[in-house]
């Protein structure tokens, strides 16, 4: 893999703030002391015992003592909850320094890019919008692994003021750490996501909900098997995290659920009506569809530029 | 397991009629082959090179040769296609013999018994309906194996008519295959797969359709990971069968579609109105449904009676 560094001789940090040291923030900076691109990482974060665990793993190297420790990192991530961002952002944007680039780890691009746009000021162009798509059911430094990233899809939205030099240079970094990079606009991010991801946990959900509430939920249960297990594996999701999720992506999903409602309606027809020949023709494509993705999942595990 | 054979002093079949020599009759005939119930199994089909590599295979000791050796069959299966039991049962009903015992293995049991009760007359409590729950992605004779059934559910749905000891003596001979048999009425069986067998089917096809048919498709795939992967697995069952049970259930089906979908209106809307508390409820009330079905389903992947 050829990694274009954004005019940078070598891709090398002197000192990484990672702002929220859990999985993601500390997967990154296992992955990146790995490849010894990180001389220094310092940890911020609320929780002082999470960020103990941190420092005795050597995911962080140090603990920060306060907001000022953001003063001299050339690199920052911001992996907290996309909520505490508004809270965050401000602080750490009069900080950034003009050689600094940060980049974040929010599951949702759109209201990120608002607050950054709100928060960031004239350090705005070196903010690189991200979003690793490597979810994991454990959470918390301790859950940290510097292979995390590996082979998996790292979303990067750049935005119009964005320095195409800070892009190259973060896009370079989440590369080092074995992620396979896909340059995207805001509003298709927000979309393909919510078309993906939030819908299906929404409906994953309410499955589980509208048979759990049911009198004879126990006996409808007892009769499921691999293909129902699968399906709602997603229902067992973080209900904190997919409320954030929903509401901060709340127009686009609703928009996707809109969509999805009027296709079940047609297929409702179809069914009502005994339209075989309807039914069989959709459920064919869907077929296709889905045998195509497999055949892409599968090449997509091995990490690309 | 203790197995009430509903008065016979060994349940032991002289000869086992096999309609439909698929994957289902043919485990089911290969796992009361391996207890040694079964003296003779005679395989009945349309497609003469299945029926062959049965025989070869072992799973069947005879091709019939027509519809005249179902007489002598102490034991019959249906296992065609429920779109076929209305040309092929009005043909065995006036062969069925006064001690013989039917059962059917067809996905949906209000049609089957709607049909059962047309072409059987004074064989009718002498059928037994059942639905196994053991579908695999593979089928034909050559996908056949004696432990498809081994600790999976199969429902039984006696009707009203149902003779007790023709009940018991199916029951039991379903329990040899090592299935876990449930008794259930009809129309619960036909609701409660419906609700978490038919429903996440057709959700799963409209997904698979609804990112499929837009420009964005390929780089909105681009985006899925494991959770997409599982929710739309099912997306891939073969559209002629899906088509088949949809119709056949279609009455149930519609009014389970017509639930979720107003369960569906009532997420959008506290996701458009930004109502974190009544999301988070929901969506921990699923987390709490979903993680005690991995228990209970833990559970039953022991046999039990």
């Amino acid at each position: 893999m050829s990694i274009d560094t954004g005019g940078a001789s070598t891709l090398r940090f002197k000192r990484v703030g990672i702002v929220g040291v859990g999985l993601i923030g500390g997967s990154f900076a296992l992955a990146l002391k790995t490849v010894k691109a990180a001389e220094t990482v310092v940890g911020f974060g609320r929780s002082r015992s999470n960020l103990d665990v941190a420092r005795k793993m050597g995911v962080i190297d140090q603990i920060a003592k306060g907001w000022d420790d953001i003063d001299g990192c050339d690199l920052i991530l911001l992996a907290v909850p996309v909520g505490q961002l508004p809270e965050v952002m401000p602080v750490i944007g009069p900080r950034i320094g003009k050689d600094t680039v940060v980049t974040d780890a929010g599951s949702t691009k759109r209201d990120v890019v608002a607050y950054a746009r709100a928060a960031f000021g004239r350090a705005l162009p070196r903010f690189v919008p991200a979003h690793p798509i490597a979810g994991a059911e454990k959470s918390g430094a301790a859950a940290a692994r510097p292979n995390l990233f590996a082979g998996k899809p790292v979303v990067i939205t750049p935005i119009e003021e964005t320095d195409p030099f800070a892009f190259k240079r973060v896009r370079a970094t989440w590369q080092l750490t074995g992620a396979r990079t896909v340059r995207m606009d805001v509003a298709l991010h927000d979309m393909a996501l919510a078309a993906t991801s939030h819908l299906p946990h929404v409906l994953a959900f309410a499955m589980m909900n509208e048979i759990a509430e049911r009198p004879q939920a126990e006996a409808m249960l007892s009769l499921t098997g691999g293909g129902f297990r699968d399906f709602t594996r997603i229902a067992a999701s973080s209900p904190e995290m997919w409320r954030d999720i929903c509401i901060a992506n709340r127009d686009t999903l609703c928009t996707e659920i809109d969509a999805f409602s009027a296709r079940l309606s047609r297929f409702r027809h179809w069914i009502a009506t005994g339209d075989g020949a309807a039914l069989e023709r959709e459920f064919a494509a869907a077929r296709t569809a889905r045998e195509a993705l497999n055949a892409s999942l599968n090449a997509a595990a091995r990490p690309r530029d």
